[in-house]
């Protein structure tokens, strides 16, 4: 059970990336690839759950078991699948969920999403996590929408630095994460006896913070692995609340959404507390082992806060097909997580190019084949409750 | 992954067909035969379905969770099961569901397929990506009943032409197939790199047309490939509306049925639009993926058009009680595809031949086994609900 | 795919009744040691269904889906699981189904399970198709009760034969099979090319009645094939109706039994046609596959006969909580069937005195667990709906 | 098909209790343990389950088909998880449930368990088939609070006497057992031909006993096989009802529980009788096989007995959501079996002490992680009916 490291042990992602082996296909395809190029510990920590992962399969069966009920012949003719969400132009109906320590994954880490993401014009939501830090990132994106993701860890004046410095970076929007007051219970990770924040990976954010930099004895970059304990100590923040939430709210001048939702009652918690978007998520099922699939929530979050609302959803979604599932079910548009993060660790950037290009087609190719013209067109008799 | 094309490689078509080997008996078993004397490539073109086969499996699994109620001691004597359907005399309930590229699974594709529907007398739908022209398998049938089933490209002209063929060829009824306005995403046919119209497979109705021929630069028959990607270029139609749909009824003076309804909405469109009769499906799954079950569409649609109209349905029927299944919940026959395509590449003619004879007996005999006089006496009490 | 009669070919049944080899312990583990002894041929026609199996395993199913909600002490002291069925006394509520041709699985056929069921006193329905003649299975059980159960062939003088010879021999009942008009279509026979009777097995009734051997051109002695094939000829009956049943009504003055009904409907037209009891069959799924499980049917079916009425059930029975589940929602007793015939597969008579045994013992355990001091005790409250 | 006692035949339990080995992470991890270090035939008895496993299954997956709905920022701040129950502290809402013979997982048995409760205060339930006698376990716990488990049987002199020392010996409530009034039919234990009480295992408070010692002709030290089949000759108490528990009741000064209810009029019952609480259980699946998933059967009884009552659940309670979701649906806690047992067989005392210290660690998080302050802010509506 040692810490294992050797990246791309087998020169693999080279030669994805070269295209000298042709890309996967489906979905499981690329997962199946990563695990061949990832060592062990990292590809469970990517590919993993909370305890016996039962949410993070109930994620994906919720939306295996919808059914479509497509139109023919609407003659609505190309489609258009693209949207705008909180003022944020999306080229279909999602953007790419915050995922932390991509350096994991691959050595250019999100330096390497950012720029793919920016070639297809997808928007980014950079993870507190991250590899690297947010202005670095944010400078590979050349101007593309990117939104910022933010933990409201217990040292309050870090996650103010934090604040400042995404909307300095040029962050569009901010996504406070609520589902996430401890980190989860991970049988893998426990197996495997690794926690990336403790070998110094996915701390970037705060080794690049003034701010936190100030509360260490000596610099994280000599001792990275005392900085990720810092983290680990400073992370849990159990006492705060949504009474909390008007500082916060006060500070961000941008739209400001809400990630980890579950319920309807704690939805309309989050617009008195002044969120401007909901993002219905269980943490792709990293968090609570357990939790309703985030598809089945969705239903009840959109009722409690009114079509007007912006409901986001992530947590299961792998092909065409479950955006317009999602969509129908009430979502204005979905994150998409693990499967770009396998792209990173096939092929680097030129994998997160693959993997978003070819979802982009299937999207538009799902709304063909639906005879939608736009995901306006999209409304709930398109899915069918499961048989 | 290189195009494989090497037909019977084992010699096994040859040694089913004469009789060395003994017919395989269950549906399964066919597959599995199928599997062995095909290419891989095409075996999975042939088997596969769309995405990750979601609908696919749903199509099969729609049929084993219904379960019959069977009547005793009706007294009906030996049942009787043939059925008209729209002036076609069918010896059963079924007619043979259109597959295109037949040529795939045995050198005389659709030809050896319309002889042995002849030879039982079950009317074949020819298909537009047929391996052979409208007119050489008409000729194979020796006036036996036959319908033509119609891909309206975008290329308006050649659809003309082809509806003027079939017409001059016999054919006694015109389908439209609805649910493609661009071909299905089929993981497998990607994962083999494998697109048969683009190798020049399935485009025999163009290569033999005279309109389309006009379109090229040189002819099919000096450039196959070409004439396929001219052909691929043709197919998408997204802006065809159930408002275009009079130019066809002005043409078409044959009963004229619409083909990949999932909607009772969509049938109550098509009657408006003067269809005859409405042929529930999902393309046996190779088109959208997660579309629902058409065996539970069809309930819906037979409630939308009402006991009149003709009303069909394809996708996973297999058995004998299948077809029972069917005509409880509303249809008034099915399609049967893959199976008979199977027994194309075990043994071509004869093995059409055999899986067709089979069916008929497997059908008369559940109309035995149910009490059943004729097909007028299934109603819907005779299949439960799934438990 | 030749025809295996090599009947203990490795020696094991002499083995398993000597006390060499311990009894197998669950009803699986019985079914496997059968599957060892038998040649495969045999067994794959004891264990299998009619097409895919669907009702064979929808059977087995149906009772593992049903929950018992038990009553703790209730004081009800040592419990008596004894039934009184149309007469006939039972130890348990249950009777042996019945079986023909049991020849193929042990060379004593039914003249073995005859005696062990007699030694248990438990009651046995011999089959029209036994091994054996029913003359001489009667005389193995000394006068301890026995059904005979009747296929109401197309020579009607053939089956008043076999009713008088029934009367003759002291059966106390007669049970009119009414799901085979035709024999059912079952997949493994038909991939072993194996139909016993067409070998002269399991057509001893036929052979040993002096109108049958009329019928034939030379005794079936020298040519049992042929014999076999007659019956095979002579087995389809499929103009029976209800109507004809008031002539086999004036000559039964023992109780009548129908077998094979799964609808209330058809079991009010069984009344009306003078039945005194009902048992709710689809043949061990071995007819018509898709069939409704049984036990779902006998909802239906007690609920249209009222409580008076005799009602059994049979398919799928294997453990002592499965008898408590059926009488919970409302049979009077079961039928059990391939358990005694693996039973006699295994190890002869000492086999089925095995089985039948322990079945009576877990019976007795069951209702001890529940607090049931008899048969009566059983309410439908016993049974929770599947979660 | 010997008996096989050989514990920890490969030197396992000594190389994981020094650390030599990494504990196990999740339950399934711990089981998988526990099977290669414990002899085969009492693995099997410790893990398995009546006739088929039905029950055994149907618990754990009653859990599993549960989903949470936790609330975000509730600012509960650091939980506190200890509940009272009937006047006993305990640090989380379970306890550990009574399981006999631990002799046999362990050589220390029920003496390490219980000092390894009493180091995280956890209450321990002793069985009266403890390996132990129950005043020897009761002086490892050095005052820590213990309860005692009870079964009635046939002389009741014995358990009067049993009843007597577990007061004396300060046990702080008394369980008494009524799903038992015979032992389950185990195919496993079958299988094996291992009864554990006909070996002399599990007989200690019986051994321990001077009014069972007085039924015996020769000391239990002497001929303990002798003196297990005398328990197993007592054990039957078929005979008892709730009429009886009046003398029990007026024996018994402290809480008095019964376990094994499994439906609302048991439990109004059980109250009319003078119980204090109610333990909803099958037994772990090792009695009924078919009864109802414990979990299942908890919302009727919680309804029945109404707010005030104490109500307990056992039977598939493996991880911390589980303790939730029990809680949930009405439970006041739980009781936890084979998980600790596991723990014993692994690594003895230490082995159950990481058991217990783990998942009072997944239970807090589990509170952290749904915005839980305590016990008292779990309701229904944490949990989603299953999808």
């Amino acid at each position: 059970l040692v810490k294992r490291r050797d990246l791309d042990r087998h020169g693999l992602q080279q030669r994805y990336a070269s295209g000298e082996l042709p890309w996967p296909v489906g979905s499981e395809d690329w997962e199946r690839a990563a695990a061949e190029v990832l060592p062990p510990g990292v590809f469970d920590w990517i590919a993993g759950g909370a305890g016996e992962e039962l949410t993070l399969r109930a994620n994906r069966e919720a939306f295996r078991r919808r059914r479509l009920r497509p139109r023919m012949l609407t003659g609505a003719g190309h489609p258009s699948t693209a949207v705008d969400i909180a003022g944020t132009r999306c080229p279909a109906p999602f953007l790419l969920a915050p995922i932390g320590g991509q350096g994991l994954a691959h050595p250019e880490g999100e330096l390497a999403t950012a720029r793919a993401a920016a070639a297809l014009e997808v928007p980014m939501i950079v993870s507190t996590a991250a590899s690297h830090a947010m202005e670095d990132i944010a400078a590979q994106m050349k101007g593309r929408p990117a939104w910022y993701q933010l933990y409201w860890i217990s040292d309050k004046e870090v996650t103010q630095s934090f604040i400042a410095r995404a909307l300095n970076s040029g962050y569009e929007a901010i996504v406070l994460t609520v589902d996430s007051p401890v980190v989860g219970w991970r049988d893998r990770d426990r197996r495997n006896d690794y926690i990336p924040f403790l070998e110094g990976d996915g701390i970037a954010q705060y080794a690049s913070d003034p701010v936190f930099r100030s509360r260490l004895p000596q610099s994280p970059d000599r001792d990275p692995a005392a900085a990720g304990a810092a983290v680990v100590r400073m992370f849990p923040n159990l006492a705060l609340s949504w009474d909390d939430l008007a500082w916060l709210r006060d500070r961000v001048p941008v739209p400001l959404f809400v990630k980890g939702i579950l319920r309807g009652d704690d939805a309309l918690r989050a617009r008195a507390a002044g969120f401007d978007g909901f993002i219905v998520s269980n943490h792709g099922g990293r968090q609570l082992d357990g939790a309703i699939a985030s598809l089945d929530a969705l239903v009840e979050v959109r009722a409690a806060v009114g079509d007007d609302a912006v409901v986001l959803v992530d947590g299961g979604i792998r092909r065409g097909p479950d955006v317009v599932k999602a969509l129908a079910l009430g979502a204005d548009a979905v994150l998409v997580g693990r499967p770009y993060l396998y792209g990173l660790a096939v092929g680097g950037g030129a994998g997160v190019e693959r993997v978003l290009g070819v979802l982009l087609e299937e999207i538009h190719h799902t709304f063909a084949l639906m005879g939608l013209g736009s995901p306006a067109d999209i409304e709930p008799s398109l899915v069918a409750p499961p048989p």
